[in-house]
């Protein structure tokens, strides 16, 4: 079971995917070179969207939930790649503590946290569960879907270290994003290795950023091997300064947004692509799902009615918003049946280990299938992302699989060059807060 | 399908599943550690003995046939570990040379070849075939088993470097074991990355040096882990001097023979098996098949018939033997239906990548079975070796694969060092020849 594209528009898209094939030693050849200058995160999720004519990540997520959606088939993969990371960041690691999302009643999220551990474990390490909840004040064992149980334990701090009463890790993996800010327990543990480093934190992320380094990297790329960056890269654009209570800034994000329809829409012409482009407003800080807006049309931005200023004005935990980034939005042709789907690519170290397509049935191409209290199906990709067969047409299963591969990979080497820069940002302003 | 211990003697083989489960992530940390000092070799192969109440490697190939044998389901995992062997041996390179045995009749190892050649190229590798055969002027598709072809191609050497009529490549990987020694035309590569090293080969390799190191590295384990280190590793002595046409050094061999098995007794008395043992003769140059008798009584040494000295005699390539190793024999008690069966597991870099188990229904548990003419059914291993769990019985499938591949890597981490003991020997004599 695999989504069909629906779209008529497979010309460009079937480019993308030959111009992979055919170049295959180049692109493993050219990962490879980045990888070696820049570490990749840990692990990572991305969410991809393909519209025929475009096939770019959107969102690149640094505390990977749903590894409870890839296929066990892959699990073998995944602990290799876990082995791998391990030998590159901590290779003395005996015990490893991991601090997840604080969301104990989401049995999926816990499943998620299950898996993780197990593949952690597979990879040789001991690893025990530490809460950021005030509430966890003895291990509690919390449901989780399909069963099974996750042992959560409450963190004690000494000096500069973390652990658990009984448990003294060599690592800290961070599942949770920070979205909140460092909590002052995560701070200054300085005997132990944080993963990925706080720096990368939703507190401290910029969705443009990461835009702006993914552009650079997805140009250079695609220059490499012979193919228009533009079908990789979605246009952006950032506007600061903004108040959506008191309407601050309204005009200039609106002027904005028409200039990029402007620039899309020359792009569509010159590419002979027959739609009505859309963009996607963002919260800069934002996590996934949350101060997300699409548009259709510059003048929406004038008119927003108050809920969508309420939507718009805070992100999770409250956080106010100032800063968005305004994108070039990319229509997901994909469909099973009636649903939209949307694959999600997992990666560990720079090794894609698995993915998935989040299928919707109740929303439409053009608008964000990761929203609060979306629900959706998850389909486990059928087959590995690393086994393209240039015995079959570009567009078949296993082609596609390793086309998104492919661009999962531009987006993990933009955030390996993102942390890279906030590392070195924050080691001059002294430690992130 | 897999095979079952026909054995009574699951005791002790349970007892080192259960210890391996128990102890794994300081196994796996005790392996990182490993292989942080000693460099893997690129690829191996090791064929298991499985006595129930011993689990030991009799052979350790650096030079790896019977790819073709691997589920294609571990395939990913395939690619991957090499995508990690290709970084650590040589992450600069675009193009390389695979030299195979001049075995150009031989169907199924043609589909090793083509199946190599595919796992390299997913890596991200140009891979080409070059042909020591110098009947090979002109680029020739030879015929694979299921319908595949594998293009070989004629070497040319220019200076210090070796490729074909356009093809420079930045490396080197064998699949030929060179028993008959060094090629001239592979000589003095001096630019050019060869893999593994040239001393690698079967020409400079002895049986028993790599049994001594075996034997040091897995009783290193054992105790690090807290398991008896007789269970992994058999006893051997060896023997030189040796012609057994003129039967010049027989009784020292018979000598040997006679205090091994008194040894070997005496420790299966000492842990209560009611087994008859056995010694397996092997010439210590000799390679895999070839120069291999089984011995039940010492007074067979010194009656072999003329067909067991010819047999003895030479090796491979008409080599003669002068040194030979004797080994306890591990009888393998796993069986399906009527079939014996012995594992064969698979490395790239030091993960296990896969396996099969080798099926004859006409050999005995004591004989070899991979000799000359042998034919045997390939049984591919349906699960991975990297997914033990605790929650299963310690002989469950997963548990039982997980202890082969323990097994099988400390056999590659005793290569490892072998080959860097052979490096260095030969760094000091000069170049091998």
């Amino acid at each position: 079971m695999v989504p069909h594209l629906t779209t008529a528009l497979s010309g460009p898209l079937l480019a993308i995917e030959r111009q992979f094939l055919a170049e295959l030693p180049a692109i493993e050849q050219w990962f490879r070179g980045g990888f070696s200058e820049h570490t990749p995160p840990f692990y990572a999720s991305t969410d991809l969207r393909n519209a025929g004519f475009k096939l770019a990540p959107v969102d690149l997520n640094l505390f990977p939930g749903g590894f409870n959606n890839l296929s066990d088939d892959f699990l073998p993969l995944a602990v290799q790649a876990t082995q791998v990371a391990i030998e590159r960041v901590c290779p003395e690691a005996k015990r490893l503590l991991l601090i997840p999302e604080n969301h104990t009643r989401n049995r999926y999220y816990l499943l998620n946290v299950a898996r993780l551990q197990r593949i952690l474990r597979l990879a040789g390490l001991e690893v025990r569960i530490g809460s950021l909840l005030p509430e966890i004040t003895a291990p509690t064992a919390l449901e989780a879907a399909e069963g099974e149980h996750v042992l959560v334990e409450p963190l004690v701090r000494r000096g500069n270290r973390l652990g658990l009463a009984d448990f003294d890790p060599c690592a800290i993996l961070l599942n949770n994003d920070l979205s909140a800010g460092v909590p002052p327990i995560l701070r200054g543990l300085s005997e132990q290795n944080v993963i990925p480093p706080l720096v990368a934190g939703w507190h401290t992320r910029r969705k443009s950023h990461h835009a702006e380094i993914y552009a650079r990297v997805a140009t250079d790329f695609a220059e490499a091997i012979g193919l228009d960056p533009w079908y990789l890269v979605p246009a952006h654009r950032v506007v600061s300064g903004l108040d959506f209570q008191s309407k601050e800034g309204e005009d200039r994000l609106a002027d904005t947004a028409s200039e990029l329809f402007a620039e899309i829409r020359a792009a569509y012409a010159a590419r002979g692509i027959d739609q009505e482009p859309f963009l996607v407003v963002k919260a800069d800080a934002g996590t996934y799902g949350m101060g997300v807006m699409t548009v259709k049309d510059p003048a929406e931005l004038r008119e927003l009615s108050r809920r969508q200023r309420n939507k718009m004005a805070k992100v999770k935990e409250g956080l106010e918003v100032h800063q968005v980034i305004v994108q070039e939005g990319v229509p997901t042709f994909e469909r099973l049946g009636e649903a939209v789907c949307e694959p999600v690519v997992y990666m560990i170290d720079h090794y894609v280990v698995g993915g998935f397509y989040r299928m919707h049935t109740e929303r439409g191409p053009d608008e964000n299938l990761n929203a609060p209290g979306m629900h959706f199906e998850p389909l486990r990709f059928a087959s590995s992302c690393s086994l393209p067969d240039s015995g079959l047409a570009p567009d078949a299963e296993p082609n596609r699989f390793y086309a998104y591969g492919v661009v999962a990979r531009l987006g993990l080497l933009a955030a390996a060059i993102e942390i890279e820069e906030l590392v070195t940002r924050f080691e001059e302003q002294g430690e992130a807060a």
